[in-house]
């Protein structure tokens, strides 16, 4: 696992630019201020996170290696292997940890994802949603003709048209796969027959090279229960395996065939054929993940540790049994379950306010907080938490290592 | 009202860098064809907001314009001013346009929030929520130092002493007035004698000056029907007029007594004293609002018009009754009520997922749509959506007229 301790100066070096970024206006600090904290990429002053302003997003280094590590360790059991989702941490340095960790690829979920990557020295990248515009066909070749490793979604027959045409147009070949839905119907083509006839199609375009298939069955991710969860998400799959199957009798490419998720990655491998898990939020974890249950745990799922957490400053105690904090909707989202308290019992946080939290103390409460005081919130949903910030701390043992910029947030086209 | 009908160049240099602020990765476009759109701050080509790659933001100057017409007419008849949140667009651009059209000032949440105007060219600021910690303190007297247009909000004594000992340690004295609790306990202090306390201690503390009071009844703005609406806001604002007194009784200044938002502009007028509203959402409307009906139309709140739209496309069409477009939660937000698609009827949109949202048709619905078509959409919560976006297009007539800059664009700390 000596890819994964990484040293400080391996973090700062690790994707160039992204890692020792200097953003203008870090909270907390004015650009004077950072810069005299870099010397030759190494941060020089000892920052506790409690000095951070505040809300501001940080993740913990030791807990973040520690999840990319157990990943790896399952996956390789298991025979297969991570091709992690971009979409949940946005940040190219989190990207190259996973991929110096032994992940085969990344995924994102849109273009725009998939030039901040690229831009930012990750090229192993599969785009799990199909381009239908000119537009985002064109973005799409350009990365592929600068970026050989690129693979792109496509789930219908006039897309892997229009793909090959422009793919011809620009001189190149395009590497594609199918997408196949699992049943939710949100995206991908029916399994079976239909797949298997867009196969074909790609097989016989001329600028296009069919690379496998994918499955992403996100609606049993969150499913409570880990026999409940392995039942449906196996069922949904089955359409998937038919589909690998019908392949392999037809001569075509099956050497992808990626799906699953943090909530199924320690099932998925039981789908035969599957290559790869697309998972996302077991780098952070979040309250809805944790409220799912294990395999091991039935209540909690404790697979993965919760490494990123939001840091706010109570800003009012003035009135009985709460306090108001500076984490409302616009720093935390308004996602169910709510956020956590680290560490404490007894109190419940909201932040349906767009600007602030409300901390309320249950009679049991393991503390209180006075007004300027700060405490750290284990998220509610990662991925739309992560996606409000331009950058994130990387804490180790209470103190700040790095400032990371969250390069792809944002990018939703 | 010719200060509204600005023309096009007018809106290019109203702000400067701001307004023809150049990004390098424009939705839709390369950096270089953006740049080949102006010239000399000009956008040359006539582009349709429907060729625009999405997810996209956009506002419709007509009815931004419109909106902002209609707020300065009313409060102008109800004898008060408009102090707009600026915490809803983030965009100086458009604070530029309110000052224009009459507004005494911008109101700010957050001291980040409140440097980006400043940077933008926005000096007339008053920050409504209080700075607590020695970080945030210290950002406040700085911008005093550089503005002192600048005007900071505090809620109790403890505060109100640190603030005068950071401006006393800087040689300035700092505008502040009392925020005062109208019943929501999120913050504030207590109306009647402990407001009053504070005060006569700011007016006592060496390098405080005491401008008046704000009273943000937050509560009250969603509440459906214009009577119960009224009812209520006016019973809670009733404790913050007998502060408003009690100030006047004791020689202390009330220059300033801010509160209100968008749900009752038409009516906190009728609080005695009250000088200024701090209406956010009425420049850009969304579903919430539209919902809660009007004093005129008591079904539909059709004062301001819905000039803030997402542009999303669709991705998918391949299952019956339903399609999925590319804007999801971390375009749209899971606030309730959905987005509405603009301009149809009979179908309904959730953007419950990260990545994508899901348009459902009903049995009467105006029409459906096939992949790579686009389709606009209202948004739900205003705020909360421009805080995921970059930038905003400022569309006239279906065309782009100027790309803006949201600067303040997660700002929360």
């Amino acid at each position: 696992m000596t890819k994964l301790s990484m040293s400080r100066r391996r973090f700062l070096q690790s994707t160039g630019a992204a890692a020792i970024w200097l953003p203008t206006t870090v909270k907390g600090y004015t650009a004077s201020e950072i810069q005299a904290l870099y010397v030759d990429g190494e941060m020089q002053e000892d920052v506790s996170k409690w000095e951070l302003d505040t809300p501001c997003l940080c993740v913990d280094l030791d807990l973040l290696e520690s999840n990319i590590a157990a990943m790896e360790s399952t996956v390789n059991q298991n025979g297969i292997a991570s091709r992690p989702h971009a979409k949940t941490h946005k940040t190219p340095v989190i990207a190259q940890m996973q991929l110096d960790s032994g992940s085969v690829g990344i995924c994102t979920a849109k273009i725009s994802e998939a030039e901040a990557m690229y831009q930012n020295g990750i090229d192993e990248i599969l785009m799990t949603t199909t381009n239908v515009t000119p537009t985002k066909i064109r973005r799409a070749m350009n990365l592929r003709q600068e970026n050989p490793r690129f693979v792109q979604a496509t789930d219908s027959s006039q897309n892997a048209r229009l793909l090959s045409e422009a793919a011809s147009a620009m001189g190149i070949t395009a590497d594609v796969v199918v997408d196949v839905d699992p049943g939710g119907h949100r995206t991908g083509i029916t399994p079976g027959a239909p797949a298997l006839e867009l196969a074909q199609l790609i097989d016989s375009l001329p600028s296009l090279n069919l690379r496998g298939l994918l499955c992403y069955d996100g609606g049993s991710q969150h499913v409570k229960g880990f026999e409940e969860r392995k039942n449906q998400t196996l069922e949904r799959l089955a359409g998937a395996t038919d589909t690998f199957d019908l392949f392999n009798q037809s001569g075509l490419s099956t050497e992808i065939f990626s799906g699953g998720g943090t909530g199924t990655y320690n099932i998925d491998h039981e789908t035969r054929g599957l290559t790869d898990v697309q998972v996302g939020s077991y780098v952070f974890m979040d309250a809805q993940y944790i409220d799912i249950g294990g395999e091991t745990d039935k209540d909690v799922y404790s697979d993965f540790a919760a490494s990123l957490t939001i840091l706010t400053t109570v800003l009012n105690d003035q009135y009985e049994g709460r306090v108001t904090t500076d984490a409302g909707a616009k720093a935390c989202t308004i996602n169910r379950p709510w956020a956590r308290v680290k560490g404490e019992t007894g109190m419940s946080y909201t932040s349906g306010s767009d600007e602030f939290g409300t901390l309320r103390y249950e009679d049991n409460a393991s503390r209180s907080y006075r007004v300027g005081e700060k405490l750290e919130l284990i998220v509610s949903h990662c991925d739309p938490v992560v996606n409000l910030y331009n950058q994130m701390y990387a804490i180790r043992n209470d103190r700040v290592e790095a400032v990371w910029q969250i390069a792809a947030r944002g990018m939703s086209a």
